[in-house]
């Protein structure tokens, strides 16, 4: 079959004949990828940035937010059968773990994670086991959800946790109109009733989400955390999504709460800075919130089917890989790179 | 009366006559004070350091960890009667703004605190209201809980927080087993079945906890991260509570968690500092904790009454305070100091 | 003033001239009525059914569902102003016992129902206090929301205790689309992503819920529990709200309960009667509901003023109470009736 | 290996030789039984009442309450190795499904349940899979334990959801002080702060309960429900954990609770009669409790190790089953009896 192979960091990655991948045991489930994801992160993977994390040997294929229809499965599985459109949850997980048995699958204590630690899902085939498959409602197609198997999990994961601080009249604000804030605004607007107020640099982001649910939307120019301030009558917002992490946001994101209120940290690469008697004196909250579990993915796939969730995405062939990147690293890609394998 | 007045910063209090406070309203409440709590904050007090935050006009009355017995009441006040003895929950709230309507009324938008921004308890009567008492069960006498008003207070709220994160198996380490920690442990150990970790850099204090609740203690002696990895299968704890929160110890509670665990901040005086890409890959919580609600001082009364919490107290007469400020700044005052008026 | 008086029972209640409340306490708050609403709770009134449960003396006012503009304060008031529009509380609570502390004001041991146990809101004053009054947005009319004050607030407080329950891909059953049943639709579609499934006798009250929200309805035609299974495959729904209560709903309700499903008695009249190995063996619940909190209520009126949750109304002149009762009785009421005194 | 057999309904199981099981599949397990719980359902089983329900296939092996030490585990099984000491959960559940992947595996859509369906632990050896075994604390022995698998379960499982509504100052009504009951009050000690009153016939299982944590006992003498009353101060328990469920149990335990107050039942065998009216003007709860899931048997363990939780024994070769059934059909059986097998 064909694949995405990475063979050493620093060069483009390939696509190349490999050998299929074969049902080995009782809860293996072989997937034709119907569409795989392209995301910052594997541009950073072909960069050698994860190559100590990940510890994976060279080659290999990437890919790590992937949908596609099943074509066999092991003797143990009962969920899906061949022919059935499904979602890959992003991680292989055990089912035997506290944190497996508790719904917190993301915390297994032995996972993998298809794409970035093993074989990823830009190929033609992807295999993975039963703990991983979310089966897909008639109304969905592979190609258009699949990038909401990572981004999108993320984000819905953080917003499903706010859920209860969110109540009627309350105020959450979300930092960053982007790839995961604009599905970000769809779950909450979907789940809750509070107002949204989205910050970010660009007015088209902004644009965006205020066709998606955001109540009030705020140019990030200098004066945001005021603006903030402005639209809460004074006292701060109940809840801030920061889905940027990093370039002073995190400072802004505490700025803009309320008394008790919760800041959320999704997105990465800065520092979290608060003297301990800011953090006691208004009894403030800073949450962590990594991808969803098994369960969010089956939930966002409601939400999908439904219509309260879709994604701006750009189709390009599996072949073209390479002018994908190119795209998302020359700012040039609107929505997200959808990788599509000729399906024989 | 007699009270103790702040005339002037850095000055020594004095112990003087004033006027009696007297009821003005339907739901005042006038309390003989059976025991003032002296707290670290009264000494800061004296230094001006609270001089910018409470605003108040000098003299006036300091001490706000205050129990005593209704002398008289208000036209409308039904929940207590003149004898009862009473401890005073530190804060005089409105009782009207969402906040105390929603039992979070240590966030009243429109609070008093007395002791601190309005006459306090070090004195042989204090006004208050029918919203800051908390009938005694027979068995408690004011002097031997004025102290939990505050300081115990703020234990046990921090401790109720975590309780549904502390089911059978978990571990909780506390930082600090001084005069918070140690009502912690007493609070952990009544309302979870958690293992519980003392760590603290004073043998004595060690000593103290074990008695109390703890399960294992660990002297901080620079080696108490790797301390609490070995005694957690090197995971570490689910929740780290820190009583101290400067001098390292905001580093250290965080290095001892484990994935997904939470770190509640207590104590005060340092910073938080924590990359954002920690945070999320390991999805671990900062919770900020203020002193608790009425509804907590109530039920931490319910606790002191099983005689599932106590505290080691030594008592001076009202005309003592300055020794007994004396005897808390140079160390030699074991256990919380309370003042007692004289009763005529 | 001109007020609706219930002089004897079984006779028509009376529209006569009384005097003025006035100010009493700290915290009262004497109101322009500008709006009442009729219930059908009133004609039990009048015929005598609350006489022993409510104990209250002949003549009395009747009206238990108001709101207005704020025409005096007493001197402890500091939320409103005259002039201000609100909606009442149903209940005048005590604000100290650990009930209203805990923001479960609807269980204070020291209540008053005013309209019920005390003179009401079918008048053109109404005497309450700061604890009963939230200010509304000025996008709403009192009149137009008055209703959403007994009934809507009802509805509002079974749906937000349902809300943890409700996460994508549910199913809720909402059995009786009328008065309550019809803002438990829109609460619903306002707070929870969930599928809702609308259930009552009536093609005409299925037919409004269909345009609020609802996203299947069913006949009760006999056949609704075999409906509400082959809507949710077989396994029932998650949550069932049942608004009636009686006349078979009981049983129905529980049947149309998936394993591990939750109940939720509102409506009454009738008894819940099941087999303990039928609620062990499938793990099911059965949920009290009463009327909602003062901050439900003003949660509620958040969603009134986002336009997520709206009532039909019919507005008679205070002096024409008693065909307005006579309409309600007769069942040629559409919508709820309201009273609306003259403003001199 | 010798088992004990049940070949024909409402006649002896036979102790007789069958083949030993084998590991077939990759997540299985193969343990060697130390002790396997007698309960009062294996009575019923014998006399076919649950013929239909199970729809096993005679004959086959008994015994659902099993604890022992692995032999031999499949290829994939990373959790347990041979010579582990484990306790089994009752249920072998799928892993795949919604409930499974949510912590509810007691929920499983496709669980099987040994002893009851498929064969059972009255056996020198039973086949289980790796989703069934929690391994014990070095301080535990399979035989002491064993009977905790599923009565024992089911007592934590029903305390740990009461849990949040314990708070200091609050009271819990234990309906029922015998296997279950025992067990529940121990656990309610070991978790909650809560007062608990244990109402139960027999003097001797009160005095019992009252050392393990009983706060108060009261005699079943027909003035229970009084009793409580007098002991809760009119006001009724938070919570009555109800352990019988027939013979009144479900009438007086709805009685024995305040407003607000939430039911849970346990026992079975009677009905659940109560006016929608009543549940809706009080507010109350009535909670199904199930067995509990695989984390609440490894908490249940913790306790155990801990010393918190303990259980009455008397242990029986595996070849005197009939002589145990004997005793405790007859009443003669103290504490839970343990078949042993004997280890070759």
């Amino acid at each position: 079959m064909r694949a995405v192979r990475l063979h050493e960091y620093d060069k483009r990655p390939v696509v190349e004949d490999v050998p299929e991948p074969a049902i080995g045991g009782p809860l293996d489930v072989l997937v034709e990828i119907g569409g795989a994801g392209l995301c910052r992160t594997d541009l950073h993977i072909v960069e050698g940035q994860w190559a100590g994390k990940s510890g994976v040997t060279l080659p290999y294929t990437i890919g790590h937010e992937n949908a596609g229809w099943v074509r066999e499965v092991g003797s143990a599985v009962t969920g899906v059968r061949p022919g059935d459109a499904v979602i890959l949850h992003p991680l292989v997980t055990c089912g035997l773990c506290r944190a497996c048995r508790a719904g917190d699958d993301v915390h297994c204590s032995a996972s993998k994670f298809p794409g970035i630690d093993t074989d990823g899902g830009m190929a033609e085939l992807l295999l993975t086991t039963a703990r991983s498959v979310v089966k897909l409602d008639p109304s969905l197609q592979p190609a258009d959800v699949a990038a909401l198997a990572d981004a999108g999990l993320t984000a819905y994961h953080a917003v499903r946790k706010a859920v209860p601080l969110l109540y009627p009249g309350t105020q959450v604000v979300v930092i960053g109109a982007g790839g995961l804030g604009h599905i970000g605004v769809q779950c909450l607007a979907a789940m809750t009733p509070a107002e949204i107020i989205a910050v970010d640099r660009s007015p088209a982001a902004l644009e965006l989400v205020q066709g998606l649910g955001a109540t009030h939307t705020v140019q990030a120019d200098g004066r945001q955390v005021e603006a903030v301030a402005d639209l809460t009558g004074g006292q701060g917002a109940h809840v801030v999504l920061d889905f940027v992490g990093e370039g002073g946001t995190e400072a802004e994101g505490v700025a803009m709460m309320r008394r008790a209120g919760s800041y959320f940290v999704i997105g990465y690469g800065g520092r979290v800075e608060i003297p301990t008697i800011d953090i006691i004196s208004t009894e403030i909250n800073v949450i962590g919130n990594l991808v969803g579990s098994y369960n969010d993915l089956d939930e966002l796939m409601a939400l999908a089917a439904q219509g309260k969730v879709s994604l701006h995405t750009r189709t390009y062939p599996l072949e073209a890989v390479n002018d994908a990147m190119d795209d998302l690293d020359g700012g040039r890609l609107q929505g997200r790179g959808i990788l599509v394998p000729a399906r024989g």
